[in-house]
């Protein structure tokens, strides 16, 4: 028997009806066959946050936050008072913040990873976000990060992200490597108006077509050097090294799989190493999940990143784990099976 | 102001976006007006699951296990081997198991609660399941069950079921409370065929027509008597117990609802105490939360019973608190609003 079928057989004799504990049995199928085990473990489940400016908040055309809140977010991540903190204290979830490229020169006694690669992002509805050097060091940082972490035991990882103006950057990424228009794409994020949600559209589409969105012919770095983060690409470096090291990916909500989507172009087999937390309010994300044949494991209407979704469904990953690990079978309990 | 604007004001004062918690907002603000309370807290949460066994299951007409397996259910639930047992030591939720009616005699010494109102119900395809003192000493048994968990520190109930056969009895509920088919009410179950889901139609459909549940003159009393479970009339107890004491009351699925929707008979704001752990695969059970105007927390594709949803759901409700009590606000954190 494949190693799917042994676990298939292993949830079908514990003491339920067959299927009666649904997604749960299904992570349990897809938990134990990333990690070939009949009884696999989550071992020190972690969130890592990474922050970085966008230079296109900086102008207000997208975003009703003033660029400032990614680094006054940072400091509250830092004091425990944001939403991320309160949900990995409650499960126990390891949390680390990285500033990928905040515009903010942070206390170097600060407790985040300082991994900044610049100052925010250019611009981009004028130049390119960063070079290709930018691109490098941020996907080779978001590897070493991951790496670390896998050395200290954890095997489960979620990344959330902090940044003023992320959405269009994801808006722009689904546009161009799922070929739908940009009015699919592009949401509310923190909140717009209907009048800056439109004014968002509008610069956005203006971006598409100054970087040439609509070509086949743009390579992953390309694409993230024209309107990348650095909070994304540093994000897409860290899918890559978790799958490569085999753990078990808690995907979060419409940053984070934008992300996801610029990793599975250097590696499309990372998604087998992926759960989905959730299915975020924010528009696009749903059509991204379903660009991935993807079931999102929490459907909570929310919309705030950071991890947060990632980190209430954890649980839910531990409870398929425990259910796998801890129930009795027909045989072990006596119980008996159909007539 | 009243407690819900505070309470509304305390939500959106938080460090994101307003709403961007989603429904966690919702239960938040929920929870903090049961309690008349900006700090709500929830307090040893606890499960009760009522077992009890149904005449009808005897004949095998409605169900694919035979009775015996509620018997060894229960011994299950005492070995720590089933779902809930795997679920509520996960998230450090009390649990209590209640022998309402089952058909075997537990040793005294096991650590249950033992309120056998009998072995059993009748076959109520033949006659009516129990009588009138039955109904009300189930009704009375779950009342104090509920006072004595109250009397020791919960605030946060839910209630789970076990009884082989209890989804034709609350499938009858459902059909006669919501004026709605049998069909649009009866489902698999445990897991039946397509031949077996028949059978179990065309019986349910004789029972209905023998103790005229088209009617509207039948009182919730009388419906018990009919059709009604011991382990039904136990929770429809409990509902109205732990409304009336000002608990959290956490819904399980198919089979809690149809107990709920029975004591709302009783008291029709046994609702507003009530939050909805999730959506059973069960047929009907969308329908019944429709009918509450009910949001599930979570949709699983589970259809265990057991209160396995509400274990589930619970440490939802502990985050919707959490980040009400332990996230920073815009102020305290020195966090920029909107421009």
């Amino acid at each position: 028997m494949t190693i799917e079928q042994q676990l298939q057989h292993k949830i079908n004799n514990k003491t339920k009806p067959v299927g009666a504990l649904g997604m749960l049995e299904e992570l349990a199928l897809k938990i134990g066959t990333i990690q070939h085990s009949l009884s696999p473990r989550i071992s020190k489940p972690h969130i890592v946050v990474f922050a970085g400016d966008h230079g296109i908040a900086a102008s207000g055309k997208v975003n009703p936050y003033p660029q400032a809140v990614t680094a006054q977010m940072v400091l509250n991540f830092v004091n425990g008072g944001a939403a991320i903190n309160v949900f990995t204290k409650q499960h126990n979830i390891g949390l680390t913040v990285v500033d990928a490229g905040v515009n903010f020169d942070f206390d170097v006694s600060l407790p985040i990873i300082h991994a900044k690669i610049n100052h925010g992002t250019t611009d981009y509805s004028e130049y390119n976000a960063m070079s290709i050097d930018e691109v490098n060091a941020a996907i080779e940082k978001g590897r070493s990060i991951v790496q670390t972490l896998f050395d200290e035991g954890c095997n489960t990882i979620g990344f959330g992200e902090m940044g003023i103006g992320n959405t269009s950057s994801a808006s722009l990424i689904m546009h161009h490597l799922l070929n739908l228009p940009l009015k699919d794409c592009v949401g509310r994020g923190t909140g717009s108006t209907d009048e800056q949600l439109q004014r968002k559209l509008d610069t956005l589409e203006d971006v598409s077509k100054l970087h040439e969105l609509n070509r086949y012919d743009i390579t992953p770095h390309q694409l993230l050097c024209r309107i990348g983060g650095f909070e994304i690409a540093m994000m897409a470096g860290a899918y890559h090294k978790a799958a490569e090291l085999n753990m078990i990916i808690v995907v979060d909500g419409f940053i984070a799989t934008a992300a996801l989507l610029v990793a599975k172009q250097y590696n499309k087999s990372i998604a087998d190493h992926c759960v989905f937390a959730h299915c975020s309010d924010e528009n696009g994300h749903r059509k991204m999940l379903e660009h991935l044949y993807a079931k999102p494991i929490l459907q909570l209407g929310m919309r705030l990143g950071e991890g947060t979704g990632a980190a209430l469904a954890i649980p839910i990953l531990q409870s398929a784990v425990a259910f796998l690990n801890e129930m009795a079978s027909f045989e072990s309990a006596g119980v008996s099976g159909k007539e």
